[in-house]
């Protein structure tokens, strides 16, 4: 039951993100350890200059999807992070094949982001379910 | 061997919903405990008068994938659903968070739906994998 | 530590199956068991003569993502497949629902892919993470 939660975070819209926000404040809540591995368009979206801007919901949402996640008053995504990582154990690591392909640095990052790691070093600390979103 | 299968149930296309009913029924089949949770356009996908409509299918599909599968004369994925709670112990629930965002009442949700339940009482069951589609 | 890796590979978007394709790399690399499922549109990036055509990106990337990928000069995902077979006990198989709903052969697949299997089979190996892509 303590078991680690592993994210691979992937996706970069904000249905997904919220999602995947919500999970890790769950996992938390209940006393995991939550590991988060960014890549391609979620490590886009955790840059400091962009995690607060509009980056859309999945296409099958439609357009009343979209009017009903945006009149939907609950927290930002990064916001929902924050408070899991005070919560509990969170630990969110930017994928270094990612952020090679992006041109990214850490200094480009929201300081939300510990730290970057290769995805044989994320293997290791995988001691129960890895989640891909 | 005999741990739950958690699913989050996310996405609302009919070839993502076929998916997850399909791994539903095979964990099932292979004697495990399935706990499901609805959110965003998969709970949508759930709503008592939308469940037999058409959902579309993931854009990747391209013209060619949408005539194979609207020419695959398989069973409906709710159809697939309802024999996998025949076949083992499946329990669908609605989570808490995506009902009130889209103001939906357990009433509007199809009777496959056993439930709502907030992401860290759906973390209380994990005890295997956590797979999201 | 050295439970299976089960990979249901659903996506059929270069970036996803770049992804795909590091993850089992990576959890080979660190001594784990990968059993992939090939399904709907990744099934469909395996045929042999489509594995190395443009699959394109998920849609969200956007005009720059787009260029920021194909830009990039790393190994294709069927390379990266490749070598995780050599590192480590990789397993590449189709789906026997997909493999039918698009009329397909085991003739018709890159060699890559080592059998067909229906999901309750895949579920028979299940003994940890049960990854969605």
């Amino acid at each position: 039951m303590d078991e680690t939660f592993s994210l691979v975070l992937f996706s970069g819209t904000d249905d997904k993100l919220n999602a995947a926000a919500v999970l890790t404040a769950g996992a938390a809540a209940m006393g995991r350890k939550v590991n988060v591995l960014l890549q391609y368009w979620a490590l886009d979206a955790f840059r400091a200059d962009r995690i607060h801007k509009d980056h859309g919901v999945a296409p099958e949402a439609g357009q009343e999807g979209i009017e009903l996640v945006q009149r939907h008053n609950g927290q930002h995504w990064s916001e929902i992070f924050r408070q899991a990582k005070e919560i509990g154990e969170v630990t969110i690591r930017a994928c270094s094949l990612s952020m090679e392909m992006f041109g990214l640095r850490m200094e480009d990052l929201d300081p939300l982001v510990d730290g970057q790691e290769g995805v044989a070093a994320f293997f290791v600390d995988v001691d129960g379910p890895v989640t891909f979103i």
